[in-house]
C-alpha cells in the first residue's frame, strides 16, 4: 500500500521523439530482427493469399464496373506501398468489395457518366481519397472515426453487401449488367430472362466454394491433416473453381457458342505508371465521393487491422495508418488502379496462414506482378458469373441481421441507428445511407448531452459529504437547496439546468439560499455564464441568493476574468460545500 | 434540518392538464383580471408603438425587397394573432430588421428570381416559415433553440446588421438598389455618383433621430418633465423625421424634379385576403430559407420575450411560442405581408411605455389599420433616403463588437464561433454563415464530449471513500487500478477511454486488476460494450483482470442481457468499490 499527496499523471503521448523515421516507416522496426522463421510463415502466406488475390481482384473490378486489369494493378503497387508504412503487420491492403460497390455508384452518377472515361474517373477517385487520407493525417483527424458507431457502421456493411449480392446474382445468370447504387436500380433488371449455361456455370462454382468452406475443413480436420496443408486446400476453393469454370468456357468456347459473359482480354505486361488523370470538373464532382470512400476505407481497414493486431498484441497506429493508406491509394491511382482498403477475409486467410509480418504482402505483391506479366491471357476466358459466386460467398457474411436483433434488443437507440442505417443504403443509396445514420448518432448524442445529470444533495450525518438525497440518508435544511452538477456547463445543456432549477424552486418555495455544486464541471461556455447571471438576477429579485461551492481552479479564473462573482453578492464563492452549509443551513 | 431517507424528485413537467384551452391561448388568463388601470398602461404604450410600427412596417419591407404594404399589413394581422396566443405580455411582433434581410437574401436567389412575383414568393417564404414553426411546436422542437449558442446568434445578428446597414447607406444618398444577400454585391453598388438632396434629406433624418435618442431624453429628464411624457416625445423621433421629410418632399416636389427616391403609391384599404400561393416549385424552393427564417424569428423572438418576461417574473413557454408565431406567420401570408418574428426595439419601447398586456398590440393593431384604411396616400411620398436613416439607426446597436471582444476574452473557443460566424454571414450570406457557426460549435461540443473526465482514485485514509488520487491524500495499491469515469460510456468516447488505460496500464506494468468504477456512468451504448468486451480481452490475455464497481440498476440490467458479465470471470462485478479494494488490494 502506499501513500500519495497530489501526484501528477501525464496524458497519453502518442508518439515518441525517438525513432522518427522508424515512425513512419514500421517497416524498419520488424526487418530489424528478422528471422527464417518469420520469412517461413510469409511466405506461405503471402502465396496462399496471391492465390486469393487474383480472382478477387478482378471480381472487385468488375463489381465497381471496371475493366478487370484495375482491380489487379490495385493488388501490387498499394499492397506492397501499405507493406512499408502500415502500422498493421497482417492487413492485406487491395481490392474490397465495400470500396468496389462504392466506386460503383459514385461513377453512376449521371454528371460523372457524361464526363466519359470511367477508368480516369476511378483513378481521379482513388487519388482524391488517398490525398483526404494524407489531409486527415496531417490533420491529425484519426479520432474522426470514433464519431461514427459501430451499428452505424454495421447496418451499413450489412446494406452494401446486400446491394453487391443483389447485383451480383444478375451475374449469376446473365441477366443484364448491373449499375447499382440504387436498389430499385438493381431490382428493376431481375427476370429478363438468363442464360441457363451461365446459371450452371454460377450455380456450379457456388457450390464448390461453399463446399470448400466449412464442410472441407471438417473433412480434412477429420482426416488429421496438418493445420497448414487444410488452410492451404480451403483456401485453394476459389482458384480451383475459377479454373474449373474457365476450362470449361474455353474447351466448349461456351462465349461464342452460348454467350456466356466473360471477363475479356486482359492486356499483359506491368502497369505504366499513369499520371494522366488531370480533369478539374472531376475531381470537383468526385468530391464528396471519394471523401466518403476515405473514411469507410480508413474505418474498414484500422477496424480489420485492430483485430489481428489484438489477437497477437501488437498495436494499430490510427494516424500513421491514414498515411499508409493515403500512400496506398495514391499509389494505386498511379498504376492506374482502383481504390484499395484492408480486405477482411485475405486478412484473415493471411493471418491464418502464418503472415508473422508484411514480408507476406510483399511476397504477394510480387506474385501478382508475375502473374499480371505472364499470364494475363490465361484470365480472358474467366467467366463472369463463376467470378459472381466469388463475391456472392465473400460478402454474404457481411450481412449480418443477427448483428442488428443483438444490438437491438441490448440498445434500442442503437438498434435503431442500425436499422435506419442499413434501410438507408438500401433505399438511398450507399452516401446518403451512411450520411443518415452517422447525423442520427450525433443529433442523439447531442440531445442526451443536452440532459446532464443533476442532484439535489444533503450531507450524510456526522460527516462532511454530501450525497444525491435520492439513494442515501442525508440531512437537508428548510432554506437551503445543494444541486449538484454532474457535467461542464455548455449551450447545449444550460438551458436544462435551467428548468431544472425553476422547477425544483417551484416545489419549495421556502428556499432562500441556492448552492450550485461545481466538483465537476469543467467549463463554463459564454452561453452558461449569461444564463447563470439571468438565474442570479432572478433569484435576486425573489430575495434569494445564488451561491457557488467546490468550483474548479480553471474555472474560478475564467469567472474572475467577468465580474459574475460581484453580480452574486450577497451570495458567495465557497470553497466547500460544508461550508456554504454551515454558513447558510 | 430535516431527515430525508430514498426521496422522489418528479421531472420537470411544462404542462398541466387543467385549464387546457387557456393553456393554448394565454389571452384568456389575462383578460380574466383585466383592470382599468391595465387599460391605461396598454392604450398608451399600444399608440407609441403604434407610432414606430407605421415607419418600421414601411422601411422594413423596402429592406426585403418588396412593396410598402406588405411590411403594413404584417403589423396588423400577426401582431393580433400573436396577442391572442403569444406567452410573451409584451412582445411586439411584427416586421424585423433581421427577417427582412434574410427574405431579401432568399428572394435574391436567381433561381426564385427567374420564377417571378417576389410579392407571392415573400408570401409563400411567410407561409411555409409558419407551417415550420408549427411543426417543430407539434414536434415539440422548442428545445432545438438550445443548439444555437449565443455566440453564434450573437455574430449572425451582428453581421446581418452590418449587411443591413451595407445595403441602407445606399439608400441614403440614392446610389443604387441594393439587392444583397451577399457582402461584396453590395459594396459593388457604391460610389457610383449620388444625388445631394436625397443626402441631405438623409443626413437630416439620421441627425433628427440621434438627437431624439439618448440627448432629447437627458435635457427631458433635466426638465423634470414626467417619465410617461419623455417616453411618448422621444418615441416620436422616427414619426416627426418622416413627417418633415415627407413634407419636404412634397411641398418641393422632389421626387419629380430632383429625382428623390420615394416609396410610391400605397394601396388604400384592407389587404384583401390572400390564399393565391400556390407555386411547387416556389415551395420547394425556398424551403431552407423558410427553415432558416423560422428558426431564427423563433429564437431571436424568445430571447426578447424572455427579456421583459423576466423584468416581470413573468414565464415564457417556448412550445406555446412556436406555435403563436407560427399562426402569425400563417397569418400575414393569408393577409399578403411579409414573414414576422418580435421585435426588440418595439417591444422594449412597448414595455417602457407601460404596457401591462397584449392588449396594447391589439390596440396598435387597430391604428394600423386605421392607418392603412385611410391614411394610405400620405405615405406616398416618404423618401426613400429618411426610412434609411430609420434603418440604420435601429440595426445600428445590434452591432456588437465589443460583445466579440467580451466573448473572445472569456472563452476562447466562443469567441472564435462568434468571429467566424460574423464574417461567414459577411463573406458567405445568411444562411451559409449561420450554417457555419452552428456546425462548428456542435463539432466543438461532440469533440469536447468524447474526452470525458476520468480520475485514478485511491482510499481516503480510515475512511470507505475514494477520491481522485491528484487531488487527495490518499491511499492505493501496489496491484490495484481503481479508475472512475465520469460520464456515461458511448461511441463518442470509449476510445479516449481505451487510450487513458492502456497508457496507464504502461506506466503501471505491476497491474493485476483493474477496477472501473461506474457512479457517474448512466448508460453503456453497443460500441462501448464492444469495446469494453475488447478490453477485457486484452487484459485477460496479459494475466490481468477487469472489475467493475458502483454500477447504477439500469446499466447493471443492460448488461446482464449480454455475456459480458460472464466473460469477465475472473473479474467481477462489486457493489462498492470498498469491496472491490477488500478483495483485491
Amino acid at each position: 500500500m502506499t501513500q500519495h499527496n497530489i501526484r501528477n499523471i501525464r496524458l497519453p503521448s502518442l508518439k515518441s521523439n525517438q525513432h522518427q523515421i522508424a515512425h513512419y516507416f514500421p517497416i524498419i522496426q520488424w526487418l530489424k530482427n528478422y528471422s527464417r522463421e518469420d520469412f517461413n510463415g510469409d511466405l506461405f502466406a503471402g502465396i496462399i493469399t496471391a492465390i486469393l488475390l487474383v480472382p478477387q481482384g478482378i471480381a472487385y473490378a468488375i463489381l465497381a464496373g471496371l475493366q478487370p486489369e484495375m482491380g489487379l494493378y490495385a493488388s501490387i503497387l498499394p499492397t506492397a506501398c501499405y507493406a512499408l508504412l502500415g502500422t498493421s503487420r497482417t492487413l492485406s491492403v487491395g481490392p474490397v468489395s465495400i470500396a468496389a460497390i462504392m466506386i460503383a455508384s459514385a461513377l453512376s452518377a449521371p454528371e460523372i457518366i457524361a464526363l466519359g472515361d470511367a477508368s480516369q474517373s476511378a483513378v481521379i477517385l482513388a487519388a482524391e481519397s488517398g490525398l483526404m487520407m494524407l489531409l486527415m493525417a496531417v490533420l491529425r483527424m484519426g479520432n474522426l472515426i470514433n464519431f461514427i458507431s459501430h451499428p452505424v457502421l454495421a447496418g451499413f456493411t450489412s446494406g452494401a453487401a446486400l446491394l453487391i449480392i443483389g447485383s451480383q446474382i444478375t451475374q449469376l445468370a446473365d441477366l443484364k449488367t448491373p449499375s447499382c447504387g440504387l436498389a430499385l436500380d438493381c431490382y428493376q433488371n431481375y427476370l429478363h430472362g438468363y442464360n441457363i449455361i451461365t446459371l450452371t456455370i454460377g450455380m456450379t462454382t457456388l457450390s464448390v466454394l461453399i463446399f470448400f468452406g466449412k464442410p472441407l475443413t471438417t473433412l480434412l480436420k477429420k482426416a488429421q491433416l496438418p493445420l497448414t496443408l487444410i488452410t492451404a486446400i480451403s483456401k485453394c476453393g476459389p482458384l480451383l473453381a475459377i479454373f474449373l469454370a474457365t476450362l470449361a468456357v474455353t474447351y466448349y468456347d461456351l462465349h461464342l457458342q452460348k454467350g456466356v459473359a466473360v471477363v475479356g482480354a486482359v492486356p499483359a505486361g506491368f502497369p505504366s505508371l499513369n499520371l494522366n488523370f488531370i480533369s478539374l470538373e472531376k475531381w470537383r464532382l468526385l468530391l464528396p465521393s471519394s471523401i466518403f470512400i476515405a473514411l469507410i476505407a480508413y474505418v474498414e481497414s484500422v477496424a480489420i487491422a485492430k483485430v489481428t493486431a489484438n489477437l497477437r498484441g501488437e498495436k494499430i497506429i490510427p494516424n500513421q495508418e491514414l498515411i499508409a493508406l493515403g500512400a496506398a491509394n495514391l499509389a494505386t491511382a498511379v498504376s492506374g488502379g482502383m481504390a484499395v482498403a484492408g480486405g477482411f477475409s485475405r486478412t484473415m486467410v493471411n493471418f491464418s496462414a502464418g503472415a508473422r509480418t508484411q514480408m507476406a504482402m510483399l511476397i504477394a505483391a510480387g506474385i501478382l506482378a508475375v502473374a499480371v506479366t505472364f499470364f494475363s491471357d490465361w484470365f480472358a476466358d474467366i467467366p463472369k458469373a463463376a467470378l459472381a459466386a466469388i463475391i456472392i460467398v465473400a460478402v454474404f457474411r457481411l450481412v449480418r441481421i443477427r448483428h442488428i436483433i443483438h444490438t437491438w434488443n441490448y440498445d434500442r437507440g442503437d438498434g435503431i441507428a442500425e436499422l435506419v442505417t442499413l434501410l438507408g443504403v438500401l433505399v438511398l443509396g450507399i452516401e446518403k445511407g451512411i450520411s443518415l445514420g452517422i447525423i442520427l448518432t450525433l443529433a442523439s448524442q447531442l440531445r442526451k448531452t443536452s440532459q446532464p445529470h443533476i442532484a439535489v444533495v444533503g450531507r450524510i450525518p456526522e460527516t462532511e459529504h454530501y450525497r444525491n438525497i435520492k439513494r442515501h440518508a442525508v440531512e437537508t435544511w428548510h432554506h437551503l437547496l445543494l444541486v449538484r452538477i454532474d457535467e461542464s456547463l455548455t449551450f447545449t445543456n444550460i438551458s436544462y439546468v435551467e428548468d431544472y432549477l425553476a422547477d425544483e424552486l417551484n416545489r419549495q418555495p421556502n428556499i432562500k439560499h441556492v448552492v450550485l455544486i461545481f466538483t465537476s464541471v469543467s467549463d463554463i461556455d459564454a452561453t452558461a455564464l449569461e444564463a447563470l447571471e439571468k438565474i442570479n438576477e432572478g433569484l435576486q429579485r425573489s430575495g434569494k441568493t445564488l451561491n457557488i461551492s467546490e468550483a474548479k481552479g480553471p474555472v474560478l479564473d475564467k469567472l474572475h476574468k467577468t465580474d459574475f462573482i460581484a453580480q452574486l453578492k450577497p451570495g458567495k464563492v465557497f470553497f466547500r460545500t460544508e461550508d456554504a452549509a454551515k454558513e447558510l443551513g
